[in-house]
């Protein structure tokens, strides 16, 4: 078998790294590596939640992608310097609110607000994956800290893992984790985010300039739940060491 | 079998029109009913390529997608008075103008521009997957005027037809073309932007506060590949009516 | 007499056709067209007024005017990807606001606003006499829901009908309600919104790379005036017809 | 008869005084006031025009029109600051620009541009119509500038004078010129954009939370049309002074 | 000594000029003038506070800076149009901020803001410290205002008196005051500002393509001190005259 | 003494690192920290300048500062999703892009331009003289890089080292490199930008709701200077391993 640039075969991930505690002032902060993909995850729980969503008792998830300037092969403008967010970014970040709402009950939070901050300080390929396998760690570890806070109604209100991978068409081959070798030239791209009880959360596939068949898609979806087993054991390992940093004490009852 | 509110039968559409020349100065211009769901999709010509597809010999192909204020049940806020397109518009936009390239040879539009508007004007449910199908028909028209006026190099550029369908859970049943009443409350929602040769041009789906088996996603698939083929048969019936307006005089040679 | 390109007399109105109930969210719904130009003119009533007028104990009314890319023979950008309103935009709007603001009083409708949306489908020339006149019957149509739904403080709020008309110096004749080709080479162009009680609401008469004598601003008033007679009498016919949907049941009592 | 506030009669202008040459960088500076309210008009001569201009051998007016925050009774907020600019200064902007252009013949200025800026320093009712009064001195002045500099086609491009002063309907009766203090209760307000040669370049009426007869309108023209020829006379008299500055030598030949 | 261009010698200010009540709206209006600079500065009070600082039952100081489009050789683009504030407009409206700030006790003011805006109306070098010395009188007469108005819960909330000047190196000379002749060529610009009890508010010094000693910061602060001491007694005289307008009655009890 | 909270004596740095190679697209990619400051410095080379400068045969040099939303202690809300860069960040990038041109030959870069990105990925104070000094480093990076490249018309041209520490009062005390917790409650608050020849390229000097005499000053221009030297020395350690990846081969001549 053909084997790709990089030296992988077809369904093998890159080499993936979670470090835990990578910046010391938010709830989480998680540094995700996917191969020379390197994303930035925050949690930082702040009090309150937007107006819409006022003394209904429930807290809020959000989350916001962003790409250092220089992440990029070639540095790209700045979107706080445009004055605007640029679709991409926008989708992106929508994506990742959307799967990490998945795995939480937002009432055990109270009227809390959990936002995620998923910083691009590299990009090779399946950002926004890498992005999500990584803002679960961080939420996991905020949760952690509402918890020892004394600060949540149910001590353990994640339901699920959640991990995200990147699948594609390369050269004629489902190929699973695509770098940006592969990504940019790729016939067809598919994200998948799955939860660690063998269910899917969200599914975007995308013929790039070709359409693709069904059984395509059923190939991909085989690589991609096999790559996903392999990030729930790696998010398992990471999060088996302690808290990265000091827990704050209970509040004191008023 | 339990009917829906209106109906239906789960794998059944809704009423699906299309009108031809609904309004006289784009080259192409549809209204699209799925329901009570209407879209004004039109296709405009201009001369010339954005600048980074410059001197290409290249033709480009974009897409915009909004709803007027009062299509919602309640009356949302102008986004141009708001100064900045949402996050969501800008998704569908991007999702459509992707679509509608998976059809087109765009090199034989020479460095011409189609500019894809879908417009909702009354909205209730699935308007991104109306607009697909409604600009995959405005589309045809524009190159109808395009091969008219003598300006294509390939006089048949589009390889496919293009239709997009939602689907989804809802009551725990897999449901074809949710109207607003079911969208609202779907456990799964999916679009599936399809061609009429059987293969897939784009699948998003997601759980809402929910996820989803990979064998819910089979039988969904079955019933959007189901309603798309309805889809194409009224798209062919529509384009068999003669061309709605005056066709130009080929360009005189220079 | 030398007819006009489109066969009319100087003074005579365009085809003018009213139609209540073109969608169906918003309490009045009007579609309304001067010859080939067509305006969709939507009345939504929403609770609370903005906030400097709150704790007033009175209603406000407020209108946004808007073309669809589309609409005119060009395709022009989309105000809101380029992220701001023009002042053309801005000024129609001011424009229709106030003019309808003439015939309707605010404290009947209690601290409740009406939001006229103005968008433009087809553009050929007066667009915002026909928004005007077109407004003012979805108006009415917010008033009878608003009437039947039991929260106004005085039956009939509305104190006299309100329509608009174009009227220039074409040729160097004075010409009624002009279309896009005569518009586009007026030497005067005036715009006159009056009422059926034989009052004017605003005039507004502009040189276009000319003056003219005050001889001339009295023939377009005669002109304008004799249009807007005939516009009230086919909004008279229009509104003779039922409300076009279901009426609310009066609010209990609290 | 009774007296206004301030103490004129109904027919009467407030002292108008109108001061070139205020500042010193721009080809035409004016300073002119209507009574408490002052404006600083000036006319910028830049090379080059508008990029929808170019090559059409003609030139280009545009006026800017704004307020300083502490010109009126209360501060308002800077319209730089809040990063857009509002309906009412785009509106304004544009009625100088237009009444300004009808005294010019573009095409004796070349491919040049003359920039009005019209900022308020103290606004106490009438700024638009002072603007235009001012930017028509500040105008001739950059004319006169231009000629001394052999960039002229036309040595007097100017077709005639530009003078504009509002009238409305204050107590009850037709009134000349209105204070804030009149302005803010005025029933009617009109605006006429009057030429030396006894036509209009433009005439803006509203009946502000009342309509008027057309008997009214001829009377608010009388009046506008006498207080106009002052204004003339005012602006000749300014204009009869040598050019506050030093004139360019006249660009040697190439 | 060799002279400069406009015959000062090197540590002579230019003619500074300051005159009250140039308008009347503002509690302070102070127009300054360092020789062909030209700043309107005024002090606006206002009730109320930011969000931020509500019911801390302290007051608040904001200064904005802006520059009229012709206020320098070359007629600059209007913030406002553009829509948004650069960089140098902001840098300069915060230093006037936090130096004003440096002489007044906002514990004094009651939850009341005092808004300095400082418009360039002619700019030739040092506008951002005729600013700073032009607000520091309108800011006196603000409190003179507020004192007459009995909104004071200190009677001097003023600490001492603010001046700033500029100080540069050109032609290898240390120099006071520097036109824009002189600034744009300077090797070294520090803009320096002082209180008349010869203590610092703030320094800033920059080399322009250049880098500078510590010897000649020394000998630029020198000069600094010594201009500042002149524009001290030019403020203290201008105080001395009564103020300019008609003082409030003190508020009656509630 | 009294020793600082961090135990430091008031002369004292925090630990200073400089990590080159940060990440790998950048020519110039360093990780600067100052005790718990962090902040990813980037020099990214690309073909040509701004259009002021074209045609000019002269580089550009420019930069950008900006904070991760985690980056502080408590969340800050995004620059690019306010759709505007704030005073301070601009203010900042000036600061950056000024100091660090007084070291470049620009004539030397050809029309080429360096981006220097600043992003703060954790901040304990004092994050833009961090920022400066990493900056340098990431600079004489990309100067590696383009020398290798065979792009630079003149092979050094870096005419000196630039470094930039804070120094302030605190508790009546000169100290140098302030952390979060003395910098947020500083009397007086000064950065300095030094150059290794010893002279100085920028100082800014702020009290902070305080003044302060020139002894002052000159006590923190002391220390200052002192702290720059030892800046130099950690620079020119980290520089002299070898340049951390793949130098460019020379392009070859045309």
């Amino acid at each position: 078998m053909s084997r790709r640039a990089d030296g992988r075969a077809d369904d093998e991930l890159r080499d993936v790294k979670i470090t835990r505690g990578f910046t010391t002032h938010p709830a989480g902060s998680v540094l995700v590596e996917f191969g020379q993909t390197r994303v930035l995850c925050t949690a930082s729980v702040t009090e309150g939640v937007p107006p819409w969503r006022r003394d209904s008792g429930l807290g809020w998830l959000t989350a916001e992608y962003a790409m250092l300037p220089a992440a990029t092969h070639t540095r790209s403008g700045r979107e706080s310097v445009k004055g605007k967010v640029g679709g991409r970014t926008q989708e992106i970040s929508r994506l990742i609110g959307r799967s990490l709402r998945a795995c939480i009950d937002l009432a055990a939070l109270g009227e809390n607000t959990i936002a995620l901050d998923c910083d691009v300080l590299q990009a090779d390929g399946g950002t926004r994956t890498a992005a999500i396998t990584g803002a679960y760690v961080a939420l996991a570890d905020a949760v952690t800290y509402l918890a020892a806070a004394g600060k949540l109604a149910d001590p353990q209100p994640i339901s699920c893992m959640i991990a995200a991978v990147s699948v594609g068409v390369v050269d004629g081959r489902v190929r699973l984790d695509l770098p940006y070798e592969e990504d940019s030239r790729a016939e067809v791209d598919m994200n998948v985010v799955a939860t660690d009880t063998g269910t899917l959360v969200e599914i975007q596939g995308t013929g790039e300039g070709a359409t693709f068949p069904r059984s395509t898609l059923d190939k991909m979806l085989d690589s991609a739940f096999a790559g996903a087993e392999q990030l729930f054991a790696i998010q398992k390992a990471a999060l088996e060491l302690p808290y990265p940093g000091a827990l704050p004490e209970p509040a004191a009852k008023k």
